[in-house]
């Protein structure tokens, strides 16, 4: 079932975010909303390259528009693996409590667990970066869907983040959880950066 | 094609919102997200309903799984309305300047092109309060998804919001404008209500 989420209509993802189903839901759902905040960069990429107003950035929107495409596909994927994470966690908290592998098995399943989130970070806050980047590079026609993006980009961020933390916090090896936590939290340094691109392009607009 | 624009598989959808195409856009993807936050609360209520140790609140999970379905489902559409208004808007725009109708037609499809993030930043509001409820109501194994329907609400305001004033900003009845733009700045006031759900729900997590 997993691999086929993001093969599901918009509506129908949407509903199975409601149902009572644990997959998908909140980390999933956060590299979809990442997948589209990268995704309205590329948009905004899309419009400007070729413009010759902004000819001398015409490389660098090149980059961005190959950057973009891998960031989306790789966020895309990351809801599958997210998704395919939880059915071990949940298999190995329903180990009996006296039986003397469940330790390792959760463990295992909860580091499990953290990889993908963790990776969804790592891959918004490269969005997040482009993103800067086309707040100076990009056509001022599509500002508002840079704007648009930031703010996707920070609640994908956040959103992942938590689906970090949840894990971490439950694990034995707290040298492990403390360096996964080290790198969350660097990577939550972006969250601002979205922030003040969205808030600088709204007082713009604002006037 | 706006009215299959839901129905598109969610790799689809990402895909045309990168695409070089105006719809969808910033205002569509604000809709689309407002979706999945509620669809996050949803999802809690739907594991909260019938647990005995919530037995208290069963009356308030199961209003708030109606109301979230009601929501979800008018966000689903305003991601077709949104996209509906853009043709009359671009075409409004194609108009000659020396044409004495140009300002009366691109008046009146920018206060039509406004109406749809309008009502996202309404139907956004309600969600949030409904998150804010789950806070306290909802299942405890379900916290983070709460947290994450909560940022993603947030950010769903916020692009909406600017979907509102990039149109407002252009109108010529100032009047009407500044009626519009008093709600939103009403609306936006939930921003920091999502902020403070997803807050303090990290801190818990965190501990």
């Amino acid at each position: 079932m997993a691999e086929k989420l993001m093969e599901k209509s918009c509506i129908e993802f949407a509903d199975a975010l409601a149902a009572k189903v644990s997959v998908p839901g909140g980390g999933g759902a956060a590299a979809y909303v990442g997948a589209l905040g990268v995704a309205l960069g590329s948009m905004t990429a899309n419009f400007t390259t070729g413009k010759k107003k902004y000819a001398e950035y015409e490389d660098d929107i090149q980059r961005i528009l190959a950057e973009g495409d891998v960031i989306r596909a790789r966020l895309i994927e990351l809801v599958f693996e997210d998704a395919e994470a939880f059915e071990p966690l949940s298999k190995a908290y329903g180990i009996p409590k006296e039986d003397p592998t469940r330790g390792e098995v959760l463990e295992a399943a909860t580091k499990n667990a953290l990889a993908a989130p963790l990776e969804m970070m790592r891959q918004i806050a490269r969005a997040i970066e482009l993103l800067e980047e086309l707040d100076v590079k990009g056509s001022r026609m599509l500002i508002s869907d840079v704007a648009c993006g930031a703010v996707m980009s920070a609640a994908a961020m956040r959103a992942a983040a938590l689906n970090v933390f949840i894990n971490t916090k439950s694990l034995l090896d707290r040298d492990f959880a403390a360096q996964v936590e080290a790198e969350a939290d660097e990577l939550l340094a972006y969250v601002p950066r979205a922030k003040s691109v969205a808030d600088e392009i709204t007082d713009s607009i604002r006037g």
